[in-house]
Protein backbone atom coordinates (compact mmCIF):
# COMPACT_ATOMS: atom_id res chain seq x y z
CA UNK A 1 0.00 0.00 0.00
CA UNK A 2 1.21 3.15 -0.97
CA UNK A 3 2.82 5.66 1.69
CA UNK A 4 -0.16 8.04 2.02
CA UNK A 5 -2.93 5.61 1.91
CA UNK A 6 -1.02 3.63 4.36
CA UNK A 7 -1.20 6.96 6.70
CA UNK A 8 -4.89 7.61 5.40
CA UNK A 9 -6.13 3.91 6.84
CA UNK A 10 -4.23 4.09 9.80
CA UNK A 11 -6.30 7.63 10.76
CA UNK A 12 -9.24 5.34 10.72
CA UNK A 13 -8.48 3.05 13.32
CA UNK A 14 -10.09 3.33 16.36
CA UNK A 15 -8.45 1.11 19.30
CA UNK A 16 -10.75 0.91 21.91
CA UNK A 17 -9.28 -0.63 25.27
CA UNK A 18 -12.80 -2.09 27.02
CA UNK A 19 -12.74 -2.42 31.22
CA UNK A 20 -8.26 -1.56 31.43
CA UNK A 21 -7.51 -1.38 34.91
CA UNK A 22 -3.44 -0.66 34.55
CA UNK A 23 -2.31 2.57 33.90
CA UNK A 24 0.85 1.27 32.37
CA UNK A 25 -0.59 -0.79 29.45
CA UNK A 26 -2.99 2.38 28.82
CA UNK A 27 0.44 4.48 27.92
CA UNK A 28 1.61 1.04 26.49
CA UNK A 29 -0.98 1.21 24.00
CA UNK A 30 -1.10 4.84 23.03
CA UNK A 31 2.81 4.93 22.65
CA UNK A 32 2.40 1.79 20.20
CA UNK A 33 -0.46 3.61 18.20
CA UNK A 34 1.86 7.02 18.29
CA UNK A 35 4.92 4.10 16.74
CA UNK A 36 2.53 3.14 14.06
CA UNK A 37 0.48 6.20 13.41
CA UNK A 38 -2.99 5.44 14.67
CA UNK A 39 -3.70 8.24 16.85
CA UNK A 40 -7.78 7.62 18.00
CA UNK A 41 -8.04 5.81 21.08
CA UNK A 42 -11.36 5.48 23.14
CA UNK A 43 -11.72 3.69 26.38
CA UNK A 44 -14.59 2.10 27.94
CA UNK A 45 -15.63 1.85 31.32
CA UNK A 46 -11.73 2.12 32.36
CA UNK A 47 -11.00 2.07 36.19
CA UNK A 48 -11.12 5.24 36.85
CA UNK A 49 -8.10 5.64 38.88
CA UNK A 50 -5.82 3.84 36.37
CA UNK A 51 -7.31 6.13 33.92
CA UNK A 52 -6.83 9.31 35.49
CA UNK A 53 -3.17 8.64 36.51
CA UNK A 54 -2.22 7.59 32.85
CA UNK A 55 -3.46 10.37 31.35
CA UNK A 56 -2.38 13.15 33.80
CA UNK A 57 1.39 11.31 33.93
CA UNK A 58 4.12 13.63 32.87
CA UNK A 59 4.99 12.51 29.47
CA UNK A 60 1.88 11.33 28.60
CA UNK A 61 1.25 11.04 24.92
CA UNK A 62 -1.02 13.32 22.98
CA UNK A 63 -3.02 10.28 22.10
CA UNK A 64 -3.53 9.15 25.67
CA UNK A 65 -4.44 12.96 26.41
CA UNK A 66 -6.81 13.24 23.40
CA UNK A 67 -8.38 9.84 24.55
CA UNK A 68 -12.31 10.17 24.34
CA UNK A 69 -13.98 7.77 27.01
CA UNK A 70 -17.65 5.94 26.33
CA UNK A 71 -19.84 4.27 28.77
CA UNK A 72 -20.66 1.51 26.26
CA UNK A 73 -19.22 -0.45 23.34
CA UNK A 74 -22.03 0.22 21.67
CA UNK A 75 -21.20 3.76 21.83
CA UNK A 76 -17.69 3.89 21.26
CA UNK A 77 -18.28 1.49 18.24
CA UNK A 78 -21.35 3.84 16.72
CA UNK A 79 -19.50 5.56 14.00
CA UNK A 80 -17.76 2.35 12.84
CA UNK A 81 -18.27 0.29 9.63
CA UNK A 82 -16.11 -2.52 11.22
CA UNK A 83 -15.67 -3.90 14.64
CA UNK A 84 -13.29 -6.16 15.46
CA UNK A 85 -12.51 -7.76 18.81
CA UNK A 86 -9.18 -9.76 20.03
CA UNK A 87 -8.99 -12.82 22.09
CA UNK A 88 -6.58 -14.87 23.54
CA UNK A 89 -8.86 -17.80 22.68
CA UNK A 90 -8.77 -19.77 25.76
CA UNK A 91 -11.33 -18.30 27.83
CA UNK A 92 -14.33 -19.07 26.12
CA UNK A 93 -15.76 -20.77 23.23
CA UNK A 94 -15.89 -18.05 20.83
CA UNK A 95 -18.89 -18.44 18.69
CA UNK A 96 -17.46 -15.86 15.87
CA UNK A 97 -15.78 -15.86 12.56
CA UNK A 98 -12.22 -15.85 13.93
CA UNK A 99 -8.82 -15.00 11.95
CA UNK A 100 -5.57 -14.92 13.05
CA UNK A 101 -3.99 -11.74 13.35
CA UNK A 102 -1.66 -12.35 9.79
CA UNK A 103 -5.08 -13.20 7.92
CA UNK A 104 -6.78 -10.02 9.08
CA UNK A 105 -4.24 -7.44 8.19
CA UNK A 106 -4.97 -7.31 4.86
CA UNK A 107 -8.62 -7.22 5.43
CA UNK A 108 -8.43 -4.91 8.13
CA UNK A 109 -6.34 -2.50 5.37
CA UNK A 110 -8.97 -2.95 2.98
CA UNK A 111 -12.02 -1.86 5.39
CA UNK A 112 -9.75 0.75 6.71
CA UNK A 113 -9.40 2.10 2.80
CA UNK A 114 -13.13 2.80 3.53
CA UNK A 115 -14.07 3.52 6.64
CA UNK A 116 -13.73 3.60 10.20
CA UNK A 117 -12.88 0.20 11.89
CA UNK A 118 -13.09 -0.36 15.34
CA UNK A 119 -10.91 -3.14 17.37
CA UNK A 120 -11.59 -3.70 20.44
CA UNK A 121 -9.16 -4.99 23.48
CA UNK A 122 -10.92 -6.19 26.60
CA UNK A 123 -9.25 -6.11 30.05
CA UNK A 124 -6.38 -7.64 31.24
CA UNK A 125 -7.52 -10.30 33.62
CA UNK A 126 -11.03 -11.08 32.06
CA UNK A 127 -10.43 -10.44 28.39
CA UNK A 128 -13.74 -9.19 26.10
CA UNK A 129 -17.02 -10.30 27.86
CA UNK A 130 -19.43 -12.01 25.51
CA UNK A 131 -21.70 -8.81 25.70
CA UNK A 132 -18.38 -6.70 24.66
CA UNK A 133 -18.23 -9.34 21.66
CA UNK A 134 -22.12 -9.03 20.53
CA UNK A 135 -20.90 -5.84 19.22
CA UNK A 136 -18.32 -7.50 16.92
CA UNK A 137 -18.06 -8.47 13.61
CA UNK A 138 -15.41 -10.87 14.08
CA UNK A 139 -12.46 -12.02 16.60
CA UNK A 140 -8.65 -12.18 15.91
CA UNK A 141 -6.08 -13.91 17.65
CA UNK A 142 -2.58 -13.39 17.80
CA UNK A 143 -0.81 -16.84 17.28
CA UNK A 144 0.90 -17.82 20.23
CA UNK A 145 1.78 -20.92 21.75
CA UNK A 146 -0.76 -22.99 23.14
CA UNK A 147 0.77 -23.35 26.45
CA UNK A 148 1.29 -19.38 27.00
CA UNK A 149 -1.58 -17.57 24.57
CA UNK A 150 -2.52 -14.78 27.05
CA UNK A 151 -0.05 -11.55 25.99
CA UNK A 152 0.12 -8.60 27.75
CA UNK A 153 -2.31 -6.07 26.55
CA UNK A 154 0.39 -3.17 25.42
CA UNK A 155 2.39 -6.11 23.64
CA UNK A 156 -0.39 -7.18 22.07
CA UNK A 157 -1.61 -4.03 20.96
CA UNK A 158 1.99 -3.09 19.29
CA UNK A 159 1.65 -6.62 17.57
CA UNK A 160 -2.08 -6.00 16.17
CA UNK A 161 -0.86 -2.48 14.94
CA UNK A 162 2.39 -3.49 13.42
CA UNK A 163 0.60 -6.29 11.14
CA UNK A 164 -2.15 -3.71 10.59
CA UNK A 165 0.24 -1.05 9.59
CA UNK A 166 2.48 -3.54 6.94
CA UNK A 167 3.01 -1.80 4.11
CA UNK A 168 3.50 -4.02 1.49
CA UNK A 169 0.29 -5.18 0.04
CA UNK A 170 -1.35 -2.91 -2.71
CA UNK A 171 -4.73 -2.02 -2.04
CA UNK A 172 -7.45 -3.91 -4.08
CA UNK A 173 -9.99 -1.17 -5.80
CA UNK A 174 -13.11 -1.15 -4.14
CA UNK A 175 -16.74 -0.92 -6.32
CA UNK A 176 -18.79 -1.43 -3.63
CA UNK A 177 -20.72 0.53 -1.93
CA UNK A 178 -19.19 2.01 2.04
CA UNK A 179 -19.67 -0.31 4.89
CA UNK A 180 -22.68 0.37 7.12
CA UNK A 181 -22.18 2.37 10.26
CA UNK A 182 -22.65 0.55 13.11
CA UNK A 183 -25.56 2.92 14.27
CA UNK A 184 -27.47 1.59 11.34
CA UNK A 185 -26.79 -1.84 11.98
CA UNK A 186 -27.74 -1.79 15.80
CA UNK A 187 -31.01 -0.09 15.13
CA UNK A 188 -31.70 -3.13 12.85
CA UNK A 189 -30.93 -5.24 15.18
CA UNK A 190 -33.17 -3.12 17.66
CA UNK A 191 -36.38 -3.08 15.66
CA UNK A 192 -35.32 -7.01 14.43
CA UNK A 193 -35.70 -7.67 17.91
CA UNK A 194 -38.88 -6.02 19.01
CA UNK A 195 -40.55 -7.78 15.73
CA UNK A 196 -39.31 -11.48 17.32
CA UNK A 197 -40.76 -10.62 20.67
CA UNK A 198 -44.03 -9.48 19.07
CA UNK A 199 -44.18 -12.54 17.00
CA UNK A 200 -43.63 -14.70 19.56
CA UNK A 201 -40.35 -16.22 18.21
CA UNK A 202 -38.31 -14.92 21.36
CA UNK A 203 -39.91 -15.00 24.81
CA UNK A 204 -39.86 -12.50 27.44
CA UNK A 205 -37.87 -14.62 29.69
CA UNK A 206 -35.00 -15.08 27.47
CA UNK A 207 -35.07 -11.71 26.00
CA UNK A 208 -31.94 -11.14 26.91
CA UNK A 209 -29.82 -14.13 25.39
CA UNK A 210 -31.82 -13.79 22.71
CA UNK A 211 -30.35 -9.58 22.21
CA UNK A 212 -27.26 -10.79 22.14
CA UNK A 213 -27.49 -13.71 19.59
CA UNK A 214 -29.22 -11.84 17.19
CA UNK A 215 -26.47 -8.86 17.36
CA UNK A 216 -24.00 -11.22 16.30
CA UNK A 217 -25.62 -13.14 13.88
CA UNK A 218 -26.69 -9.31 12.43
CA UNK A 219 -23.17 -8.67 12.45
CA UNK A 220 -22.27 -11.22 10.44
CA UNK A 221 -24.29 -10.21 7.32
CA UNK A 222 -21.89 -7.33 7.04
CA UNK A 223 -23.89 -4.90 5.20
CA UNK A 224 -23.03 -2.20 3.21
CA UNK A 225 -25.10 1.35 4.34
CA UNK A 226 -27.17 1.12 1.55
CA UNK A 227 -28.61 -2.18 2.24
CA UNK A 228 -28.89 -1.69 5.84
CA UNK A 229 -30.75 1.88 5.42
CA UNK A 230 -33.27 -0.27 3.13
CA UNK A 231 -33.37 -3.38 5.35
CA UNK A 232 -33.86 -0.91 7.92
CA UNK A 233 -37.12 0.10 6.38
CA UNK A 234 -38.63 -3.14 5.84
CA UNK A 235 -38.08 -4.29 9.38
CA UNK A 236 -39.67 -1.30 11.13
CA UNK A 237 -42.54 -1.59 8.08
CA UNK A 238 -43.25 -5.24 10.04
CA UNK A 239 -42.36 -4.05 13.21
CA UNK A 240 -45.19 -1.17 12.68
CA UNK A 241 -48.08 -3.91 11.63
CA UNK A 242 -46.92 -6.57 14.22
CA UNK A 243 -49.43 -6.88 17.48
CA UNK A 244 -47.39 -4.93 20.38
CA UNK A 245 -46.29 -7.03 23.05
CA UNK A 246 -48.40 -6.40 26.78
CA UNK A 247 -45.72 -5.30 28.92
CA UNK A 248 -45.01 -6.70 32.42
CA UNK A 249 -47.82 -5.58 35.32
CA UNK B 1 7.38 -23.74 7.93
CA UNK B 2 5.86 -26.62 8.92
CA UNK B 3 4.94 -26.62 12.94
CA UNK B 4 7.72 -28.71 14.47
CA UNK B 5 10.61 -27.16 12.39
CA UNK B 6 9.10 -23.64 13.64
CA UNK B 7 9.32 -24.26 17.05
CA UNK B 8 12.97 -26.16 17.07
CA UNK B 9 13.67 -22.61 15.03
CA UNK B 10 12.25 -20.66 17.82
CA UNK B 11 14.13 -22.56 20.37
CA UNK B 12 17.68 -21.50 18.66
CA UNK B 13 16.57 -17.96 18.91
CA UNK B 14 18.91 -16.52 21.83
CA UNK B 15 17.29 -12.69 23.15
CA UNK B 16 20.20 -10.66 24.53
CA UNK B 17 18.97 -7.68 26.43
CA UNK B 18 22.00 -5.11 26.72
CA UNK B 19 21.96 -2.89 29.80
CA UNK B 20 18.38 -2.60 30.35
CA UNK B 21 16.92 -0.76 33.27
CA UNK B 22 13.51 -1.43 33.68
CA UNK B 23 12.34 -4.75 35.94
CA UNK B 24 9.09 -4.09 34.19
CA UNK B 25 10.52 -4.39 30.59
CA UNK B 26 12.47 -7.66 31.49
CA UNK B 27 9.72 -9.08 32.72
CA UNK B 28 7.77 -8.28 29.59
CA UNK B 29 10.54 -9.40 27.26
CA UNK B 30 10.49 -12.67 29.27
CA UNK B 31 6.83 -12.53 28.35
CA UNK B 32 6.89 -12.14 24.49
CA UNK B 33 9.01 -14.91 24.73
CA UNK B 34 7.34 -17.54 26.25
CA UNK B 35 4.00 -16.61 24.07
CA UNK B 36 5.73 -17.07 21.22
CA UNK B 37 8.02 -19.99 21.82
CA UNK B 38 11.77 -18.72 22.92
CA UNK B 39 13.15 -19.70 25.78
CA UNK B 40 16.51 -18.60 26.10
CA UNK B 41 16.72 -14.74 26.90
CA UNK B 42 20.99 -13.39 28.03
CA UNK B 43 21.31 -10.35 29.92
CA UNK B 44 24.28 -8.11 29.62
CA UNK B 45 25.21 -5.81 32.43
CA UNK B 46 21.65 -5.41 33.50
CA UNK B 47 21.12 -2.74 36.63
CA UNK B 48 21.62 -5.12 38.95
CA UNK B 49 18.70 -3.73 41.25
CA UNK B 50 16.17 -3.77 38.45
CA UNK B 51 17.43 -7.25 37.42
CA UNK B 52 17.19 -8.68 41.35
CA UNK B 53 13.46 -7.34 40.85
CA UNK B 54 12.48 -8.94 38.17
CA UNK B 55 13.86 -12.36 38.36
CA UNK B 56 12.89 -12.50 42.50
CA UNK B 57 9.35 -11.24 41.59
CA UNK B 58 6.13 -13.11 42.27
CA UNK B 59 5.00 -14.54 39.38
CA UNK B 60 8.53 -14.53 37.33
CA UNK B 61 8.37 -16.06 33.99
CA UNK B 62 9.95 -19.18 33.94
CA UNK B 63 11.74 -17.48 30.93
CA UNK B 64 13.32 -14.97 33.28
CA UNK B 65 13.93 -17.14 36.55
CA UNK B 66 16.11 -19.15 34.13
CA UNK B 67 17.62 -16.56 31.99
CA UNK B 68 21.85 -16.13 31.97
CA UNK B 69 24.06 -13.47 32.86
CA UNK B 70 26.88 -12.17 30.89
CA UNK B 71 29.49 -9.10 31.70
CA UNK B 72 29.79 -8.54 27.87
CA UNK B 73 27.98 -8.62 24.24
CA UNK B 74 31.05 -10.35 23.30
CA UNK B 75 30.74 -13.35 25.78
CA UNK B 76 26.52 -13.40 25.48
CA UNK B 77 26.98 -14.31 21.56
CA UNK B 78 29.73 -16.63 21.82
CA UNK B 79 27.95 -19.66 20.77
CA UNK B 80 25.85 -18.14 17.94
CA UNK B 81 26.71 -17.81 14.40
CA UNK B 82 24.21 -15.36 13.31
CA UNK B 83 23.61 -11.76 16.14
CA UNK B 84 21.02 -9.31 14.65
CA UNK B 85 20.92 -5.80 16.49
CA UNK B 86 18.23 -3.85 16.91
CA UNK B 87 17.73 -0.25 16.54
CA UNK B 88 15.17 2.74 16.46
CA UNK B 89 17.83 4.60 13.55
CA UNK B 90 17.61 7.79 14.70
CA UNK B 91 20.17 7.87 17.40
CA UNK B 92 22.83 7.40 15.04
CA UNK B 93 24.39 6.46 11.37
CA UNK B 94 24.31 2.86 11.86
CA UNK B 95 27.29 1.54 9.33
CA UNK B 96 25.51 -2.62 9.13
CA UNK B 97 23.52 -3.47 6.73
CA UNK B 98 20.27 -2.23 7.81
CA UNK B 99 16.84 -4.89 7.07
CA UNK B 100 12.80 -3.49 8.04
CA UNK B 101 11.45 -6.06 10.08
CA UNK B 102 8.89 -7.81 7.53
CA UNK B 103 12.02 -8.22 5.21
CA UNK B 104 14.60 -9.63 8.61
CA UNK B 105 11.53 -12.42 9.26
CA UNK B 106 12.23 -14.50 6.86
CA UNK B 107 15.92 -14.62 6.88
CA UNK B 108 16.28 -14.84 10.38
CA UNK B 109 14.15 -18.03 10.41
CA UNK B 110 16.31 -19.49 7.79
CA UNK B 111 19.22 -18.96 9.92
CA UNK B 112 17.60 -20.29 13.02
CA UNK B 113 17.05 -23.81 11.38
CA UNK B 114 20.31 -24.15 10.86
CA UNK B 115 21.77 -22.92 14.51
CA UNK B 116 21.40 -20.23 17.18
CA UNK B 117 21.01 -16.58 16.42
CA UNK B 118 21.39 -14.10 18.79
CA UNK B 119 18.82 -10.87 18.63
CA UNK B 120 20.07 -8.16 20.55
CA UNK B 121 18.08 -5.21 22.48
CA UNK B 122 19.98 -2.01 23.76
CA UNK B 123 18.82 -0.01 26.82
CA UNK B 124 16.03 1.93 27.13
CA UNK B 125 17.73 5.28 27.16
CA UNK B 126 20.23 4.65 24.71
CA UNK B 127 19.58 1.41 22.66
CA UNK B 128 22.48 -0.72 21.31
CA UNK B 129 26.24 1.26 21.66
CA UNK B 130 28.56 0.71 18.55
CA UNK B 131 30.71 -1.36 20.46
CA UNK B 132 27.70 -3.22 21.02
CA UNK B 133 26.71 -2.83 17.32
CA UNK B 134 30.18 -4.11 16.37
CA UNK B 135 29.31 -7.60 17.31
CA UNK B 136 26.65 -7.73 14.63
CA UNK B 137 26.33 -9.21 11.54
CA UNK B 138 23.45 -6.75 10.35
CA UNK B 139 20.72 -4.72 11.98
CA UNK B 140 16.78 -4.69 11.64
CA UNK B 141 14.59 -2.02 12.50
CA UNK B 142 10.48 -2.31 13.17
CA UNK B 143 9.12 0.11 10.46
CA UNK B 144 7.64 3.16 12.56
CA UNK B 145 6.64 6.47 11.81
CA UNK B 146 9.30 8.93 11.49
CA UNK B 147 8.12 11.29 14.00
CA UNK B 148 7.48 8.57 16.86
CA UNK B 149 10.11 5.97 16.21
CA UNK B 150 11.00 4.60 19.06
CA UNK B 151 9.27 2.02 20.31
CA UNK B 152 8.61 0.67 24.35
CA UNK B 153 11.66 -2.64 24.76
CA UNK B 154 9.05 -5.03 25.79
CA UNK B 155 6.84 -3.98 22.49
CA UNK B 156 9.72 -4.05 20.16
CA UNK B 157 10.44 -7.67 21.61
CA UNK B 158 6.96 -8.51 21.06
CA UNK B 159 6.68 -7.54 17.79
CA UNK B 160 9.99 -9.09 16.43
CA UNK B 161 9.08 -12.05 17.85
CA UNK B 162 6.16 -12.49 16.22
CA UNK B 163 7.79 -11.34 12.97
CA UNK B 164 9.82 -14.06 13.17
CA UNK B 165 7.74 -17.23 14.97
CA UNK B 166 5.08 -15.84 11.48
CA UNK B 167 3.45 -19.32 10.19
CA UNK B 168 2.60 -20.30 13.38
CA UNK B 169 -0.59 -22.29 12.38
CA UNK B 170 -3.37 -20.49 14.15
CA UNK B 171 -6.13 -22.61 15.61
CA UNK B 172 -8.97 -20.49 13.22
CA UNK B 173 -8.55 -23.64 10.97
CA UNK B 174 -11.79 -25.37 10.44
CA UNK B 175 -14.32 -23.68 12.33
CA UNK B 176 -16.02 -22.33 10.19
CA UNK B 177 -19.54 -23.15 9.38
CA UNK B 178 -19.89 -23.31 5.30
CA UNK B 179 -21.68 -20.90 3.05
CA UNK B 180 -25.78 -20.84 3.19
CA UNK B 181 -27.24 -23.06 0.26
CA UNK B 182 -28.96 -20.99 -2.22
CA UNK B 183 -32.36 -23.44 -1.21
CA UNK B 184 -32.04 -21.40 1.89
CA UNK B 185 -31.76 -18.29 0.83
CA UNK B 186 -34.72 -18.70 -1.90
CA UNK B 187 -36.69 -19.65 1.04
CA UNK B 188 -35.52 -16.63 3.12
CA UNK B 189 -36.62 -14.24 0.01
CA UNK B 190 -39.76 -15.83 -0.48
CA UNK B 191 -40.70 -15.63 3.01
CA UNK B 192 -39.59 -12.03 3.69
CA UNK B 193 -41.26 -11.21 0.48
CA UNK B 194 -44.63 -12.19 2.05
CA UNK B 195 -43.94 -10.41 4.90
CA UNK B 196 -43.38 -7.29 3.14
CA UNK B 197 -46.30 -7.36 1.44
CA UNK B 198 -48.28 -8.00 4.87
CA UNK B 199 -46.75 -5.33 6.42
CA UNK B 200 -47.52 -2.92 3.53
CA UNK B 201 -43.98 -1.96 2.37
CA UNK B 202 -44.72 -3.55 -0.73
CA UNK B 203 -47.56 -2.84 -2.96
CA UNK B 204 -48.88 -5.64 -5.18
CA UNK B 205 -48.43 -3.46 -8.40
CA UNK B 206 -45.10 -3.21 -7.55
CA UNK B 207 -44.30 -7.02 -6.54
CA UNK B 208 -42.12 -7.92 -8.99
CA UNK B 209 -39.63 -5.40 -8.95
CA UNK B 210 -39.51 -6.07 -5.32
CA UNK B 211 -39.01 -9.47 -5.25
CA UNK B 212 -35.65 -8.90 -7.46
CA UNK B 213 -34.68 -6.19 -5.89
CA UNK B 214 -35.20 -8.12 -2.56
CA UNK B 215 -33.55 -11.18 -4.09
CA UNK B 216 -30.74 -9.29 -4.54
CA UNK B 217 -30.75 -7.95 -1.37
CA UNK B 218 -30.91 -11.07 0.48
CA UNK B 219 -27.69 -12.94 -1.54
CA UNK B 220 -25.24 -9.79 -0.92
CA UNK B 221 -25.50 -10.39 2.86
CA UNK B 222 -23.23 -14.11 2.50
CA UNK B 223 -25.10 -16.11 5.03
CA UNK B 224 -23.66 -19.41 6.02
CA UNK B 225 -25.85 -21.69 6.27
CA UNK B 226 -26.19 -22.18 9.82
CA UNK B 227 -27.30 -18.34 10.22
CA UNK B 228 -29.40 -18.39 7.25
CA UNK B 229 -31.47 -21.09 8.90
CA UNK B 230 -32.04 -19.21 12.16
CA UNK B 231 -33.19 -16.10 10.22
CA UNK B 232 -35.75 -18.41 8.00
CA UNK B 233 -37.38 -19.38 11.40
CA UNK B 234 -37.28 -15.60 12.41
CA UNK B 235 -38.76 -14.16 8.72
CA UNK B 236 -41.30 -17.42 8.70
CA UNK B 237 -42.47 -16.46 12.20
CA UNK B 238 -43.31 -13.00 11.77
CA UNK B 239 -45.11 -13.87 8.35
CA UNK B 240 -47.42 -16.06 10.76
CA UNK B 241 -48.63 -12.87 13.03
CA UNK B 242 -48.57 -10.21 10.14
CA UNK B 243 -52.38 -10.43 8.65
CA UNK B 244 -52.28 -11.68 5.34
CA UNK B 245 -53.32 -9.48 2.20
CA UNK B 246 -56.60 -9.85 0.52
CA UNK B 247 -56.03 -11.35 -2.72
CA UNK B 248 -57.42 -10.10 -5.63
CA UNK B 249 -61.21 -10.01 -6.13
Amino acid sequence: MPQQRLKKAMENLRVVLVATRNPLNMGAVARAMSNFGAHQLRVVNPYQKAYREAVSAVGASTVLREAQEFRSVKEAVADCSLVVGTTAIRHREIKHPMRSLDKAGPLLRKWLAKGKVALLFGSEKWGLSNEDLSYCHWVLHVPTRAEQPSMNLGQAAAVCLYEIARGRRSREEGTQKGPARMETVERITESLLECLKRSGYVAARSEQLAEVKLRRLVRRWTLDEADAEVFLGMVRKMEGRLPSVKGPK
